[in-house]
């Protein structure tokens, strides 16, 4: 993901302070949190999010160094993205994400609120510092989003009625919130006009939720080995998703298991096979497809530069990438 | 504690709404919030840390109304505070707090974890739309704060070695730091010269201080009736305070049992004797009385009311209090 001709090449070396930096924000006095935060920082790599905000960053301000408000705010996004995700796993009870064992394995439910809690806490309080108004706005409502979008994931578990509206709205929420969010932040930290601002959260939110809809493709398609948990492990757990949904137009059959919450020994092998044999999979690729498209539109407003083809690099990959 | 001559009756009637809206915001769309938000908000009654807030916003504003502004700062203020009891409880795996079922108890874990993220995602977003970063600055220290508190007193169960100073600024972040927050808050939202402002924030700081210690002193003096928990919870669990601390000064013969976690049989009944022979719960009500004594000092400088009487009589009823 990194090489010479990746889209995150424009930013890498930003990018490679940015998880020392976390590290050092989070673990210095703490040895559990440390711990906590070497382990989830270490692991998780490279970030999707800071690499957007480091992106939208350099493509906003032509010929200027990125700033160190800029950098901070990646660091926030990452902050943000890594506290929803030690919740998550509470929620989830998870022990194992991406193939790596979860803090709440590792330690227990307690550290994991408790790491939790504290990200979200610094966050909020760095982003402060961040001394501008807007940009705590935007940042502070996706705080607020991602339990809203967890929250209804939760109340919508093996509703066959879910609708693909209120599937956007869910995946907005949980995912696009935070890409909307911090495109735009990191615009007006550049002092961009209003419209362009505007653009680049459209173009966060079209990306996001591209982004939502190949993660929810790849529960089906993708392998075991690579994504780190089992094929269909949303669909068992009741998170109905586009392939899902899609497929139960032309496959009804589908929601009686769906209702009894797979009870029966082979439901979840049945529905799972009704699914790849329906056009579910394909459907949710041309829907993925249509916000790409979006996306890239927005970036078209964008003078011409190498973080903007990068932008469009990364948003063409998030339809073909496999993991 | 709301009768006419109640230090809460100046702000009686703002205090009463607060409830309500409180219930409106929180619940609006999601039933198992609004059932959580219901029971978190209506069993309560009403807050002491909204009242300090609407106390200090008319103390700073003598003749003017409470404004729109202050009483959101208000409502923030107790989002938070139950934010973080929501969160203390699933730390705690606690089943009933204060007599009062709680919420990872009466739903589950995932409700209660989702709860909390929600209360602290909408107070930082509702903070965000005060629009004066002085403010979102001071709220969003406590909101780091408290996380911070939790993970210290978590690190220091069953450490006897915990000094008086390293309890102290435990009860800070637990405690204080709220209190000493959102009065400053209140202020700066009155538009006072910073001096004040000051003197606000350390009024907030000892009385928070001096309620921390007397809330100590209860788990060793109270009545299992009236606390809702058991006498000496805090010790059993390890959360060392000011009586122990003292305790072992006199009695060191406390200190093995406090460090086999109170493994034998007796172990617990016999260190909460030698507490209560000790001279620990003295101590600690001097501490709590030269806490309320600063508290009282940083009032003086508001000019008259009958506002600031009643935050003198909330901080002298600080010491008295019996629940």
């Amino acid at each position: 993901m990194t090489s010479a001709t990746s889209p995150f090449a424009p930013v890498e070396a930003e990018l490679s302070a940015l998880s020392e930096n976390l590290k050092k924000l989070i673990g210095a006095r703490h040895p559990v949190l440390y711990a906590a935060a070497e382990h989830l920082f270490a692991t998780r790599g490279k970030g999707l999010r800071p690499a957007l905000v480091l992106l939208v960053a350099r493509a906003t301000m032509p010929g200027h160094d990125i700033t160190v408000r800029h950098r901070q705010l990646a660091e926030i996004t990452e902050m943000i993205h890594t506290a929803s995700l030690v919740h998550d796993d509470v929620i989830d009870t998870a022990d194992v994400r991406r193939g790596v064992d979860t803090v709440n394995h590792l330690f227990d439910n307690r550290v994991a609120v408790l790491a939790g809690d504290y990200l979200f806490g610094k966050a909020a309080w760095y982003l402060a510092s961040l001394d501008d108004l807007e940009v705590v706005k935007l940042l502070s409502k996706v705080i607020m989003d991602l339990p809203e979008g967890e929250i209804r994931q939760s109340l919508t578990r093996f509703d066959a009625g879910l609708s693909i509206d209120d599937y956007l709205e869910k995946s907005f929420y949980k995912t696009a919130s935070l890409m909307s969010g911090s495109a735009k932040a990191a615009a007006v930290l550049s002092g961009v006009e209003p419209e362009l601002a505007e653009h680049l959260y459209e173009f966060g939110r079209h990306f996001g939720i591209a982004f939502q809809i190949v993660d929810d493709i790849l529960d089906f398609t993708g392998s075991e080995e690579i994504l780190g948990k089992p094929v269909g492990s949303d669909l068992s757990q009741g998170n109905l998703t586009a392939p899902v949904l899609f497929a139960l137009r032309s496959q009804p059959q589908l929601e009686p298991l769906i209702e009894r919450q797979f009870a029966q020994p082979d439901d979840l092998q049945q529905a799972l096979a009704w699914i790849q044999d329906s056009d579910g999979l394909e459907q949710s690729r041309e829907l993925a497809a249509k916000h790409v498209h979006l996306a890239m539109e927005h970036l078209s407003s964008l003078p011409p530069s190498v973080s903007r083809q990068a932008l469009i690099d990364l948003t063409e990959q998030a339809l073909s990438r496999t993991y």
